[in-house]
């Protein structure tokens, strides 16, 4: 039987971003049915509800009929399934654990803090602010001089966080500073990162993510 | 090199046990160094913050002389390291995935729902006792008629859940009301699963596991 591979997904979610570079980099074909974004009416369709009843979320792959849900979940089990290409998780079970600790991490920490920024404004802005330095600060001092998080070679950690990149424009204009001037090694990692093609064909431009934060501020009555 | 496991954990966390379970039923020998539990002082040791310096937390399992952190993680490691004996995780990548996802579930919504339960008071604590019995509505649902909760046997996501039943004697007295008569087969499941020699060895008296809690609650000025 050939793999049908179906992605609920949305344009500009990082979760979803991850399971298409995930996809990508084993070469797997899939259709991408994309889920409206919208913050505002949290439209879900029938078969969102049906594939996810837990979490009611995107990303979930369904693959020969049947739903994997939670990205970092779903990018593991595109690791297992088609483990000839690309292996994405290390070989050896130390750094398996370190690239699933590096993972935790980010979803933990960087989605949040990340929102948090663009969302809000005056001393909440600021708190922000801190926390998310804060954050890419252990992040930085993780990386050090390796090219990659876990091991040589690009992986699981890296896509885990590298989708947050293409939210670093909004990040940075709304808060006012530099990313790059506190974290110069997680931006000269990020484009290493995007001279891979399933990283650079999957980030959607910075700048049509801003227009997107931007359409949320107003929604959510947070314009400065 | 024979291997030198110490696991730095603390009797009454859910997460200890998890690992604890886990070097039980790959009979692993290791060190256990107790790390005081104490919510008031949150006196971290030198040696775990050496070992888990970015979340600080227990329970920290070290190989020869290499940490891994996050109970599930760690659970993960174990199942790949010692892999010859009790397959932890199932052998198939779909089941894999389903296990993983109800271990992110219980993660994600148990610990935070059930402390609410024994540690709030008045409406606050209603709310905690609707949204704990939601939560174990979904569990007890997706249990079903089945033995175990992905495949016929005891496994990871079993491990996950299974060590906040020695708290279910403080949630049913605190909230004042019956888990069994609510969740019938996660009740009975939960028994099914003390029947194991490393679960029933790992798990304490759940009378004990009250006392600590009342004396918790005196502690944070949240005595009836």
């Amino acid at each position: 039987m050939a793999d049908e591979v179906v992605l609920l997904d949305s344009t500009l979610s990082v979760y979803g971003m991850r399971v298409r570079i995930a996809l990508a980099e084993k070469g797997v074909k899939y259709e991408n049915r994309d889920q409206e974004l919208d913050f505002m009416t949290r439209n879900k369709s029938d078969l969102l509800l049906k594939m996810n009843p837990v979490h009611k979320k995107i990303p979930v792959l369904i693959h020969n009929g049947k739903p994997v849900c939670e990205s970092l979940i779903i990018v593991q089990y595109i690791d297992e399934v088609w483990k000839d290409d690309s292996p994405l998780l290390p070989s050896d079970a130390y750094h398996r654990a370190q690239a699933r600790s590096w993972g935790d991490f980010v979803d933990k920490k960087v989605y949040d803090v990340s929102r948090r920024v663009w969302s809000t404004k005056g001393e909440e802005q600021e708190v922000a602010k801190k926390e998310f330095l804060e954050t890419f600060k252990v992040l930085e001092g993780e990386l050090g001089d390796k090219p990659f998080f876990v091991g040589d070679t690009f992986g699981f950690a890296d896509i885990a966080l590298v989708t947050f990149y293409s939210w670093f424009y909004s990040i940075e204009t709304a808060g006012q500073f530099s990313i790059e001037a506190e974290c110069p090694k997680i931006v000269a990692w990020a484009k290493r990162c995007m001279q891979r093609e399933s990283v650079a064909m999957t980030l959607p431009d910075q700048k049509k993510v801003y227009e997107f934060a931007m359409e949320m501020k107003k929604r959510l009555g947070l314009e400065n």
